[in-house]
């Protein structure tokens, strides 16, 4: 998997992917990345990439020319088709899913804007994907880039070790996690719950998905979907729903 | 503002800090932030900061005794009352209300797990908000909490210049932002739309508004709230809907 990223503060970026799993995942050679100034690809005199808006209004918007020249630059380098990706408040919310369908690529292409707005034509013309990592307002794309980058690359094989890859992550399963103890049992008064000491690993594995249910059933309830539980999971959801009559 | 990131990979977040308006916030002394590699409170002798859960699994928990060690030695360092937020998938989905009920605290304490899963005594007893930025699996907390403070800083008084703080940013009119256009008129033969050109103002902002509220209605239909909407809104709104039919 290759990935570019176009942003004009590559510096910004540059310690994110020079650190855990981002590294670990270079060095096994299974990602590599370019951080690509488009700034660098402008044809203005004073290597300018906004201008003001057409139609009047606040705000800078980024020209098409340096961007559409930067995204040809870094197609030509490889005899891919990829996706070119546009981090903005306006793209499709991003999900595990989206996750896992970018992990299949060879290649991706992002482009991050900052503060300034896109010149539609890009959206229109160049972009696959907009994506949208949630919904609040950022100072720029990069940070969107990175929470996709680093979701995708965690997926792509022999990337995560064993002793990082949680068969039971948030959103692989439907549910929210259970909770977690480790030692010591009792730290400051607070007391790891007996059943997690009983060494019953069936009563355990039951509490879990209590937990789990529990823990997803208050937080994020439009979570639940009913046809991926057992039934022993619709009498415990039966019991919650109850008791909150 | 001073915000203090508990985390065992600073150096991932320096880069981030040290850029854009997060590093205009420090120089005009409206944030100031501090990096605590939580592992210098471990007691252990191997300087451990995660240990096997309870009852068995896979993967690591982080122990208590580091984090509430490194909140303590925070906390006694200022005469504040800090929210102290984990960042994890089972948190409070971020949104940009949070943000501004961020915006308006004196001191924030992130902490950010990396694979691990939190011991349940550090949520029920030590943390006062847990956040997700979305529903997605990310390998750290860094990242999150990148994204809450950008988002938290962008908002402070006097940090966003007027060229920067674009008064129809995305949710904060609660529709997504109608298509920005600027030079050249025609690209590669892909051109402005005429009423951009037209200098004939109430059009414009007409065109503008119908093309925020298309652009909602196609993408992010259940971010329309028809109380915050005009009765021409209203019209224009209905004309999608008999369109769809």
């Amino acid at each position: 998997m290759h990935m570019d990223v176009l942003t004009l503060f590559p510096e910004m970026i540059e310690g994110v992917f020079n650190d855990s799993i981002l590294k670990k995942a270079q060095e096994k050679e299974k990602f590599s990345y370019n951080l690509v100034n488009f700034r660098d690809y402008s044809t203005n005199k004073h290597m300018k990439v906004d201008d003001y808006p057409y139609g009047g209004g606040a705000g800078m918007v980024l020209t098409p020319q340096p961007v559409f020249d930067a995204v040809d630059a870094v197609n030509n380098e490889r005899d891919t088709n990829p996706r070119v990706i546009l981090m903005c408040p306006q793209g499709e919310p991003y999900n595990q899913k989206k996750a896992e369908e970018l992990a299949k690529e060879d290649h991706l292409v992002f482009i991050c804007g900052h503060y300034e707005g896109y010149d539609e034509r890009i959206r229109e013309h160049l972009v696959t994907d907009e994506i949208s990592i949630g919904d609040y307002v950022l100072t720029g794309g990069e940070l969107g880039a990175m929470v996709v980058i680093d979701s995708v690359v965690r997926l792509l094989p022999d990337v995560l070790g064993n002793e990082e890859s949680a068969p039971e992550d948030s959103f692989s399963t439907g549910l929210l996690e259970h909770p977690h103890y480790t030692r010591p049992a009792d730290f400051r008064g607070m007391k790891v719950p007996d059943i997690l000491l009983s060494g019953d690993h069936g009563k355990i594995a039951d509490w879990r998905r209590k937990e789990a249910l529990k823990r997803t059933y208050e937080r994020r309830r439009e979570l639940i979907d009913e046809n991926n539980l057992s039934d022993v999971d619709l009498k415990v959801l039966n019991e919650f729903n109850q008791n909150d009559c």
